[in-house]
């Protein structure tokens, strides 16, 4: 018998894999500046530091790293984890915190945990689109909450949430994925009251908290959190590396629980090996320097970007972001980044079509664009490119 | 307001989480001998080499390991297993090869990809503890194929198959985990047909294979495969390490592309210096020896462990396995292997109680007995006080 699309789940049949991915197949060409990626800068990332940790790691523990361990996680990397979140504002104990395969692994386990077909998540419009589908896979009703420079607006929020008692909340509230917008200090509290007070989940992803170029840090919402609804999600792929695929999950003991059952499952534990590598860069100490220095170069980085934008078409909108890897930009009306980027690629530059990150589409005039995997003079070049490419 | 358990998902609601690691955090008191767990000895782990390769990789390939890769795997390692399943039996371009993180997220990736809740799936009874909470997840009715001392009854699965339209059958079909049974030469090829003709996915779990230490191999279902209805997964755990988490799926393009589109919301990638570290062991031609060497060390532990049976009570009769990790033992009528255990772990040994294997519970007179990670000589002595606790 031949096998036939009919022999999929249902859940599975509207998802067809994230085009952002598919835009990056694209991108392999030489000469190519791609501002389309979420790459780290090559240089923030440390090879040799690595192989001598690993080596290392593998000398002190021996034939434990090798082993089956824990699904909760080593031990010593949940310490460790708390003492590194404890600088973030997010107290929390070792019991509280799940190692995931980066945070992408701790949203996907905290949909398992709670959501049914049909329950409702309020998202930032537009949001990170890896979030987006991991919610479809589980069937999740997506509800836009509107958003301005100061990133969700708490009033808003409350509204949608009386109309459509959703069970979750997904802010990316730091230098957000895909806008660069940061969630103002004055809003934190509010969206953990408005959590907490309704019984909300609210998903916290921040990855990018810790690379900040400019202006104060800000606590977390989840400092606010008073009965536990705010999870929150870190991951060190923007710090240390995304290929090592390691992050947190940070939950009340209920929801962590149901979270580790669900990774049994899923993976049994993360590798031992990444795990005692991410614990002995922060036990060692490696991690302010390295992030000063990293912050160092992306800041630069950014400069030449925000620079750039004097390249491209007059009554061009964007933001300027205190930190992070992503500038958002609004082509004048009418304009269509999703079809202009094949001009653009002709050009060899590249970015995202904005479109791709609004849960409902449209807003075809908009796009992403990444700073921290192109150098200085690379991102002054593409900016111009694009200019020339949007103008043509 | 304070969170409750009304804000789990239905189908995480009935999951308990997997009673066989509860039973493991129970043996690390000194002096345990355990027969309870599935770890390798760890005589057959080598951090010194793991740590050689892994700083090695990292000089050769640099900041490309740190990076986020592709979901469908490095290049390399697809290729590096393609080869590797090649002497198993199975003839799989690289194209059709997922790495994952072991078996386990191989099984899940499929069952994410092809299971609507209701669907029945024929399981062996007993079975892997592990698959059988995957697809309670994903709601899945399953339904046990009568099984003798030669595996699955293909006339009995063929029954079944008519009765329940199952979307999926799970097999393990070499040294079964938990009875250690080997699916007979003449039945592979019929499991192979019953799926292609009534269009059933046949998932062959497969990662003791090559733990063999007795008799001649055989091909594994996949290889009588006609139209791409055998999905075969296979692991690195059980020959190179557990902890480092690496498995592959090796299944037809349709059902490849829809795990890869699970998987990239799940974790992305698997880490890429886990999958650089087995690319090595493939490609250096570490394995053949590696595996001979460990095979030389199981083989006289089973030998141990069979003759520690004389120990136990008149009328246990139990499986003379040629391979893999377990041996199955069954008490005479009456006797109760779960009651009896806290009596065993009063005597410093343990193994798994046999229902928990079993999907409908039941057959309380049947134990697990796993022995690799224990010596010879703490295998005599284990199987003595065995014999103690269960006469007493």
């Amino acid at each position: 018998m031949r096998m036939t699309d009919a022999i999929i789940a249902e859940h599975m049949k509207p998802i067809t894999g994230s085009a952002i991915r598919d835009v990056f197949k694209l991108m392999g060409r030489p000469g190519m500046i791609s501002f389309a990626g979420g790459n780290p800068s090559d240089s923030a990332l440390e090879p040799d530091v690595v192989g001598e940790v690993a080596k290392d790691m593998l000398a002190v523990h021996g034939t434990k790293l090798l082993q089956y361990g824990p699904t909760e996680g080593l031990a010593s990397l949940r310490e460790s984890t708390a003492e590194f979140l404890q600088t973030c504002g997010v107290n929390a104990t070792a019991d509280e915190i799940l190692p995931t395969q980066g945070s992408t692994q701790a949203l996907d386990l905290l949909l398992k945990a709670v959501i049914n077909p049909g329950d409702t998540i309020l998202v930032e419009s537009p949001t990170f689109l890896g979030a987006l589908q991991a919610m479809r896979i589980y069937r999740a009703n997506i509800v836009s909450i509107p958003t301005d420079e100061n990133g969700v607006i708490p009033e808003a929020a409350e509204e949608l949430i009386k109309k459509h008692s959703p069970k979750l909340m997904y802010i990316i509230p730091t230098f957000q994925n895909p806008t660069g917008i940061t969630l103002s200090r004055a809003r934190r509290p509010k969206l953990a009251e408005l959590a907490n007070r309704y019984g909300v989940i609210l998903a916290e992803d921040d990855p990018y908290r810790d690379l900040r170029y400019a202006g104060e840090p800000l606590m977390p919402i989840k400092a606010f959190d008073e009965d536990g609804w705010v999870v929150y999600m870190s991951s060190f792929s923007k710090y240390v590396s995304p290929g090592m695929r390691l992050g947190a999950a940070v939950a009340n003991p209920l929801l962590i629980r149901r979270m580790t059952i669900g990774k049994q499952s899923a993976d049994v534990h993360s590798p031992l090996l990444t795990q005692a590598i991410i614990d002995a860069y922060l036990r060692k100490g490696l991690m302010p320097a390295h992030l000063t220095r990293i912050c160092d170069g992306y800041r630069r980085q950014l400069g030449a970007m925000l620079d750039g934008f004097r390249h491209l078409p007059a009554g061009t909108r964007h933001t300027v972001p205190e930190g992070g890897l992503f500038v958002w930009a609004e082509l004048p009306e009418g304009m269509d980044a999703r079809a202009l980027l094949a001009r653009a690629v002709e050009k060899n530059v590249a970015y995202v079509p904005g479109t791709f990150f609004y849960p409902d589409g449209g807003h075809e005039n908009t796009m992403r664009l990444n700073f921290s995997n192109a150098s200085v003079e690379d991102i002054e070049r593409g900016m111009r490119r694009l200019g020339d490419a949007l103008r043509q």
